[in-house]
């Protein structure tokens, strides 16, 4: 497959200048070659585009003069990119058809053109839309829903009763729909709690690898339209998040936390149970939110890394600090007190 | 399955005061219905009871007077729900028998009434105890020993010669007895150490999705009795945890330490190796615990939120406690003298 | 399988002291037996070994004479046991060939001596190494290489064309080569960001269960020789991980950062993206690195843990240290104008 520069421009917009070079890839500035195309994200990164053999660049309006490289000039040169790259790498479907050992229960509905792999289980009930890929070993429960254009890569779990939209994407290892973590004390064990909602999922959503999505004890957990969630992440019960927010690897919710629209979770932050954040809030990497945010933002609460020597110095006195806190109030009366004796 | 607010009563104990109703199903009080059973955790949300379409409720004698809707009175009303909520959500087994695509070995043991879904592999010598519910794709190692009433769900792994006690629940991508993480430098290259042990998992014990828990490296990594782990928990080599102890998601336990009874820990919680936890400790959810807890009680070692602005303008601070505890003595000495050189 | 003391010094080196005892298997001080041999790792487990049943001990020369039992003295007692423990447990094989059910493409290459196991899939034009094992469930890619020795357990999932070098081990649940999280916001919605690099894994390399390695976006995600992840990690796409570095369970590594060679993270740190972590540097447990790491050595940020009381005295104050760090200027200034004018 090879596009020329004029190609992208007819279908994705952008302004064409010098020569209409044909591409053949998409590729980073340090390893691109003549028949590869790149971007420069920023323009603090020119000396990289001018040491790189890189055929033809994507970039900004005021970044367009800093080569004289064949280039596309538009406002967003990242989406841009990443557009042109989808051009580029359409996905390798596998055939349509029901692979002859995967078991389908016999009141399973699917559609004519979807794809089920080998060894797969699909439920009593369950209803698969038009052109979904189910890949080898998933195992989708009784009564699952999963709307059009959706692909689970190999080894997924779906239980019993969740609902997927719409060109969803889910990685391997993902388990959606097992039970939350419900235990009430009876006095000498833990009494489990049913869990008896389900997880149900909107449309054009993507789950990374080996994340965890836990059905509802009594209402649902929901994933609105558009939320991207990576790897290694674990949604508790009864959690709801908005469209569009988007959580990286590692991040836990607790249970019944309602999170909003547009909202972003750096790597490893943790949510606490029953609480509110509103759309737009974006939480930094390795944060713990520990009360609900309720006005739009940026959050923090990170623990600076030092060398073991200074840690050891200074994190010791974080066990002290109301002390240090109260001497300083001391000190502050002591000396408001002798400025008062010197009429200061 | 239908049952009325007498059944429970008669089954469960309480009080019933008002109308015997029929009830299809336990609700949230936001979404019942007249058919459905509520309950009160606590009388401040007595609000949401009054607007609750809910037919019936369960509540504590001191919040029994805040309705007049038919309701059950108990001490324990969050138990009592659960109880409920299991007599009208039995599990829905799968039938007996084992699937024609189970691989199973020769001289494995299966108890008759046990139900082996497709794809399953059982290993050489492994012993699967009645009722026992092992679902599609789950592996079960050489020798391992599975006690009665199990349930494995979807594409679980146990290594060989682990063992399960009676009623143990694990979900799906749960991985029990793969090898511990040891290694010995050897000047130029890690040499791993091999990890003979196994892991020992007591009764009625349930750990959630993406668990994992390694075996031994000499000894053997247990799980007594009513244990409970939520999802995405690791759990390292001869690790020892207590009757009744209950850990949220994505805590992290390393190697050869030992936690007691009745203890709990919030998600995302560390403990570092080699340290003892004493029963009856609570851990709360973010906290790293890197020295051993001799004494019952709560731990918290989490970082507050801030806004991003609020952030940068303290924590860098942390960087320099050390220096401010030794200005602040300073300090003191300086106005000490003073004080001194007033005859203060 | 049984050895004497002399064959473990004939093969591995040290010196023997005392009787030439036949030892069956190692063993922990605390559980050992008489044909069980031990380590002493440090002279401070005397006690330990003086009360010990154990058979013979490893052990180093300065405490060769804590004990009269036979033993072998070298300079590495921990390393040279790990060799024994090597030679009297070497890892159960499956037998060589393909299982019936396991579905490999027309056009894969497997050498002679592999061992497939049931239900595997292989895609077309994979490549798998001599003696290699792949057990139960796995799913090779298309295109996928994997080179000699090498051992993947139950249902690792390896997406297509990514490529393990000799003598790789991985363990269940892993996930190698899913997408990387690249998503461009379009104004109105995330716009996935196609992932074309591969996996590249060097020689020697061991991962932990359950971990996860994205492939890059647009080149590849590399771990090289000797590298040792333990459970539940994430490596994010586009991540380079220098020869012999290890990584405790729970690690997240974000996208693009290149980590040195000979480095150790502790469980549960998390490593932000775009970062450069030089050789020989250790990353204790939970810390969080917010920026590139430029000189070898140790680096910590724990929040240190207290018990709840303590923390919430203390705690409260890290959101007014900078409130703090000025009232303390403040007081240095008072206190420095109160000297000058008293001259002293």
């Amino acid at each position: 497959m090879s596009f020329r520069l004029s190609d992208f421009v007819a279908k994705l917009g952008g302004e064409l200048v010098g020569d209409d070079l044909a591409i053949r890839q998409v590729a980073a500035l340090e390893t691109a070659r003549a028949d590869e195309l790149g971007f420069l994200a920023n323009p603090k990164y020119r000396k990289q585009l001018a040491d790189s053999a890189v055929g033809a660049v994507v970039l900004a309006p005021e970044a367009s003069e800093l080569t004289d490289k064949p280039r596309i000039v538009v406002k967003n040169p990242y989406l841009y990119f990443a557009k042109v790259s989808a051009l580029l790498n359409p996905p390798v479907r596998p055939d349509n058809g029901v692979h002859p050992s995967a078991i389908v229960a016999p009141d399973a509905s699917l559609a004519d053109d979807v794809s089920i792999g080998p060894y797969v289980t699909i439920g009593a009930g369950a209803r698969i839309g038009s052109g979904t890929v189910i890949e080898a070993g998933c195992r989708i429960g009784a009564g699952v829903e999963i709307g059009e254009g959706g692909w689970l890569y190999p080894n997924v779990v779906i239980y019993h009763g969740c609902q997927l939209g719409q060109r969803v994407t889910i990685h391997s290892g993902v388990v959606i729909g097992a039970d939350g973590f419900g235990n009430a004390w009876d006095g000498e064990a833990w009494f489990k709690i049913p869990q008896i909602g389900r997880v149900l999922i909107g449309n054009d959503v993507e789950i990374g690898a080996s994340t965890t999505v836990d059905r509802g004890a009594l209402g649902d957990t929901v994933l609105e339209d558009g939320v991207r969630l990576d790897n290694q992440i674990q949604i508790a019960h009864n959690v709801h998040i908005g469209k569009h927010t988007a959580m990286a690897g590692c991040v836990g919710v607790a249970g019944s936390t309602h999170i909003g629209a547009y909202c972003t979770f750096g790597g490893s932050a943790m949510i606490l149970g029953h609480l509110e954040i509103v759309d737009r809030v974006n939480v930094m990497a390795g944060t713990l939110v520990g009360k609900s945010v309720l006005k739009p933002g940026t959050y923090v609460g990170q623990y600076p890394v030092q060398s073991h020597e200074d840690w050891l110095a200074n994190a010791s006195h974080l066990r002290r600090l109301d002390a240090m806190a109260q001497r300083l109030k001391e000190l502050e009366r002591r000396i408001g007190r002798q400025d008062a004796d010197q009429g200061a």
